[in-house]
């Protein structure tokens, strides 16, 4: 079969000038398939040899690249619902500090090919330690056929070099690792429960709502793309969703973007704001919104430039920031599924604003099998 | 008594023009005091009732800024010397994430001023569910009177907004304290304490020559000032200090520095390489050199500029750097303490260069009271 190449045609996108703008637009769709995958009838299923996290007192996460912050989004679930401590690194330092692995580990490795050499190599640091499971786009794949537990994320085949689908669909299918932790672990109730399956499976519909605003995401790009510098924002599960915004900015439009924990900011970066260096806040209303607010007015006051994401309650109190995206609301917990969305937009319009290969960004590969 | 400025003249600076050059100088003296009063007769010697860790099965480390990249380090040194599992957080986080804090743990919680709102905060939380050690500079502040054991890091009094002597005493103190969790442990033999001990001792000599390079770092550090954004590079317990490298940098020269695990460049952050994006890479000569050399030159591949900070052994394999700067021969494992030197060097010769105020960046205070 001839190999898809991101010069192809927009047909094969259908009718999206990018991969990229294809693969975002396809989310909806992916994530439902990927959920029903994994909740049939209102309840969790899993491989039938998937691991009890009744026997396991610890977790550790194994990623690289945007799969890395996928897992950190991941544990802020797994701790919260299944009161499990959860440890997440690095491929490329995990596999050569060579940690300790106790008695009661689990590990989970994240790999959209399956075929990242650092994470194939932690892998297999960790093989006969503990039992593993690897979550992954490439059922066939090295990491996958190396693992004791292989929970597929459907995404259907991605081809932009930033990922995009494949990231939602890995926060999908962590979510419902976290839950079934949970649920093995008896640290919820089966109205919780409940709740939290009935959420996850409306999150696709509530994707397609946000993928509605892209006109005032590519407004606000445009504005974007002339900055220096930009930083991302984001508390508890948002913060691993700012670093992914970040790094998708970094990825196709070449401006420096950097997350940070809302929190660290005056413990340092504060010091490059400016108004040629805007910050962007992923903040759904939450017990801490009002810490986010504090932050944000230490912006402001020192003349930056606030972009901030939320939703209706949240933007109602915020009227002297300089733009802002209405997300529909959801769930705290479960946010950043739906936030990835407008932080893959901003990226796409900033780098089309910027006219910058979108799907080939310079000095990339989309699968990294060099170590 | 008179409080001391940072407009206090050029006599009180005991010479220097900047509070901050007074206190990277100062290393060699405070950092030799640090260790004499943990390390005497060739022995560890902490406080009676400091922790047992034969009875911990894991080490929870939470701090803010360049104190939680301090605790970066520790981990590595902690997990590698006592095989015992550590877990570092930024304490805006972990303060309202909750975590679980299961039976076994020790937390310790590192600040400069003792007085860090959101550390005072996070180890609040940790009141009573664990044993609490506390590491500051500041004795009868705020943290060290809510912990059940303190250990004071000796910095005397840090005037510069930016840290520094504070950081290499936070690290000396945190290395005594990882080799203490080995003794108890019983993961070391006689002679391997025996040389750690001897090693650590000796760095504050070994910073002193560090000092030495200060003209070659300044020249570096003109061309630096230029760039319009910066990467740090390192591996293992030199990533952290890579983060470290570039907080500094943009708190004092407004440049937007990044530091990365080398390893993680090629899955993102290398597509902002070109050749107004230098890449500073701390790497001492250890097993992982030759997997550094890769990433140096997937740097230079790309027409990207590198300046490498290592020894004799490591300098003397590579030619084509844009920039380098030799350090003494160290043992691996306690570079950081020694390479923290040019890092600040690199941060406070860029920002003069610049023209900044370096004892007092703009938007930053020196001790973070408020949330």
């Amino acid at each position: 079969s001839e190999p898809i190449t991101p010069e192809a045609g927009r047909v094969e996108k259908g009718g999206h000038r990018h991969w990229m703008a294809k693969e975002i637009a396809e989310q909806p769709a992916v994530l439902d398939q990927a959920l029903q995958h994994y909740i049939r009838d209102a309840d969790l299923v899993m491989p039938n040899d998937a691991v009890d996290f009744a026997k396991v007192n610890r977790v550790v996460m194994v990623a690289c690249g945007t799969a890395y912050y996928a897992c950190l989004v991941a544990k802020y679930w797994i701790e919260r619902l299944a009161n499990l401590p959860v440890e997440v690194d690095v491929a490329s330092e995990f596999r050569y500090r060579e940690p300790p692995i106790p008695e009661g580990t689990l590990a989970v490795f994240v790999s959209q090919s399956g075929e990242t050499a650092d994470t194939l190599a932690a892998l297999n640091y960790c093989k006969g330690k503990c039992p593993i499971v690897a979550v992954v786009n490439v059922e066939g794949s090295s990491i996958a056929r190396a693992a004791d537990v292989v929970l597929p994320i459907l995404a259907g085949r991605e081809i932009g070099v930033a990922s995009t689908k494949a990231f939602t669909c890995q926060l999908a299918v962590l979510a419902v690792l976290a839950l079934k932790a949970a649920r093995d672990r008896g640290t919820l109730t089966a109205e919780q429960m409940d709740a939290h399956l009935d959420t996850l499976t409306r999150i696709p519909a509530l994707i397609a709502q946000a993928l509605n605003i892209e006109d005032e995401l590519r407004d606000i790009a445009r504005d974007l793309s002339e900055a220096r510098d930009i930083l991302f924002l984001g508390r508890g599960a948002m913060y691993p969703l700012a670093l992914e915004g970040a790094l998708k900015l970094k990825e196709i439009s070449y401006i420096h973007a950097e997350g940070y924990a809302s929190g660290e900011l005056k413990h340092g970066p504060i010091a490059l704001v400016d108004d040629s260096v805007p910050v962007i806040v992923f903040a759904p209303t939450d017990p801490l919104f009002g810490k986010t607010v504090s932050n944000m007015q230490e912006v402001m006051a020192r003349g930056g430039k606030v972009v901030l994401v939320s939703d209706t309650q949240g933007l109602s109190s915020q009227r002297t920031t300089w733009h802002t995206a209405q997300m529909p609301d959801v769930a705290e917990l479960w946010a950043p599924i739906l936030y990835a969305v407008p932080a893959q937009l901003l990226a796409y319009h900033t780098a089309i604003a910027k006219g910058t290969d979108v799907d080939q960004p310079r000095n990339l590969a989309k699968s990294v099998t060099v170590e």
